[in-house]
């Protein structure tokens, strides 16, 4: 192994594959001299974006792959039978130990299976969640979890809420990072039944900073550092909050352009506004990692352009160097009738 | 029974009362001939407000109460226990047959307990949901449930698709509203337990559009008419709506707010930007009914100013003249396997 941290990238998965996701690998390994890419994919199309640019010859290796998984496949059944796949051979490099990370803009449902199935759990975890940053008022805040586990038991949503805090602590960088569950109220007799079984659980951790429910509507204003939920409603609330944000986005630059006397103005706000919005774009974050295994895998957007693939390369320095999965194991040891 | 809608409205609920309670009021019969409010209150503090209007004295009769239901009350205890309160008295006058509708800013737990233990559920209904109406990009859409029943059973989410199609249909004139089920992806697959057992029984519903799945991102942009759910991904939902839009607003007028330049950039894009919101704000509708039971029973926001209670017993004459109710009768009925 290299000094680097090594991240497979899966360069054909996503909407902007392969350009975008080239040109995120390079911008990563130009702006930061501690990582080193693989990037997987069509060799010739890889090499015709490589070819367009400046940058460390020796910290970016082209792995040949001859197929791509789509993102209407059934995930379990084209892991399983598309072996040279672009996402199968990343997935692989971490399973071997080549390297550290995995990042794709692919199919989610096959990053979550192919993680499982491929690099595989950490002993003790039961459910690998995907746990997206997402950006409030003052901050941002990690929602476990948001896809990977719909009807999970109360015991998936106490380790959920220990890897949680240890993502937050470690990677991030937030001390001592509130934990809450969702909720649909904040008393403590309030919600369905796995967050009434749940509360109490959490209430027991002396590990973490269990601050109690949270509504949805306290999510945008920072009012947790780390939201514990089961996915579906995870992914409720992560995909209302994306969608909120761009219908007002689109409606707010209609309003601006309506005529000469509105586009004066949108001239004179434009920086201060864009200023401001630039705090709730969650790409600048990188993306969403599955927690609780072997490595690490992260998903970023489909639509993910190169900025974002920069930023999620990046991301797998912080949690590499900072041993995140090391902590992980030691939050859910610290408890050990869970394990 | 008077000619007229009759409403019975809890002057003492909510944050703003009974000031703007008594207001609304007054706005709703000085603008529409056909209703007649029956304020229940306490009747010193609910007189002293009416003194400051000219109305109509004839269509605003007021009714005494000595108690107030408090926001964080146990619901059920409470209606048990305080019966001289201006809900239990305003939620009897419907059980009378004196009233044809209810309307309360008060405690949401209170209201969705005294209107199925007080008002009663109409005959075949199993679960009444509750089911506000959220603008999206180009109008408005119905999300059943939002609350009143966490834990549903598929029969239940049929029924909330039946009893929703109704009421967009009826009460707000949208001809074969489209219908659709909250999931985390649109493939019929997706899903969590509930809701994969939910999707074939709409699918074979003759008497409702339903279009499929519906993902939360897809809501703002108005992707559907009738969002059925169970009542906590509901919650989750419609509050993250509600938080977004709000940490949005405050973020965007801090931006306008910034410096000189912005500040008259600001003075010409306001009227532009002011009409442009003006369209998702919920309040124009009224407020969230309380489907299923034998008479309207609306919820408005605990922060209900005036207009929103103005417009919250407007929607009470439509949902009366329409006959909604007579409407989610028959459309329970054609579907006689879940009655």
């Amino acid at each position: 192994m290299s000094e680097y941290v090594n991240v497979a990238l899966d360069a054909m998965g996503g909407d902007n594959a392969p350009a975008e996701i080239v040109k995120g690998a390079v911008n990563a390994v130009n702006d930061n001299g501690n990582v080193k890419v693989y990037l997987v994919g069509d060799h010739d199309a890889v090499e015709a974006e490589l070819k367009k640019y400046t940058y460390p010859k020796d910290r970016i290796e082209t792995v040949d792959s001859t197929e791509v998984i789509g993102m209407d496949e059934a995930p379990v059944m084209a892991i399983r039978k598309k072996r040279d796949s672009s996402l199968v051979k990343a997935l692989n490099l971490v399973k071997e130990g080549k390297c550290d990370a995995f990042v794709s803009a692919g199919s989610t449902g096959a990053v979550l299976a192919g993680g499982q199935l491929l690099v595989g759990r950490i002993r003790g975890v039961e459910r690998p969640p995907l746990a997206p940053l997402i950006p409030h008022a003052n901050g941002v805040s990690l929602l476990v979890d948001c896809g990977a586990n719909v009807d999970a038991r109360p015991s998936h949503l106490v380790q959920f809420a220990k890897m949680g805090s240890a993502y937050m602590k470690y990677a991030m960088g937030i001390n001592n990072p509130r934990v809450a569950l969702l909720n649909i109220g904040v008393e403590e007799e309030k919600g369905n039944a796995l967050v009434k079984e749940t509360y109490p659980l959490l209430k027991n951790c002396t590990d973490i900073n269990f601050i109690g429910s949270i509504e949805a509507r306290e999510i945008p204003m920072g009012g947790a550092d780390v939201i514990v939920c089961e996915a579906f409603a995870g992914n409720v609330a992560l995909k209302m909050y994306e969608g909120v944000g761009k219908v007002f986005l689109s409606k707010i630059k209609g309003a601006l352009m309506k005529n000469l006397k509105t586009k004066i103005g949108a001239l004179l706000i434009k920086s201060s506004l864009k200023e401001t919005l630039k705090a709730f774009d969650a790409t600048q974050y990188g993306g969403a990692p599955l927690l609780g295994l072997k490595g690490l895998v992260v998903k970023t957007h489909g639509s993910a352009t190169a900025g974002e693939v920069r930023n999620s390369i990046i991301q797998c320095i912080t949690f590499k160097e900072q041993d995140v999965n090391g902590k992980i194991k030691q939050y859910l040891d610290l408890d050990s009738d869970i394990n």
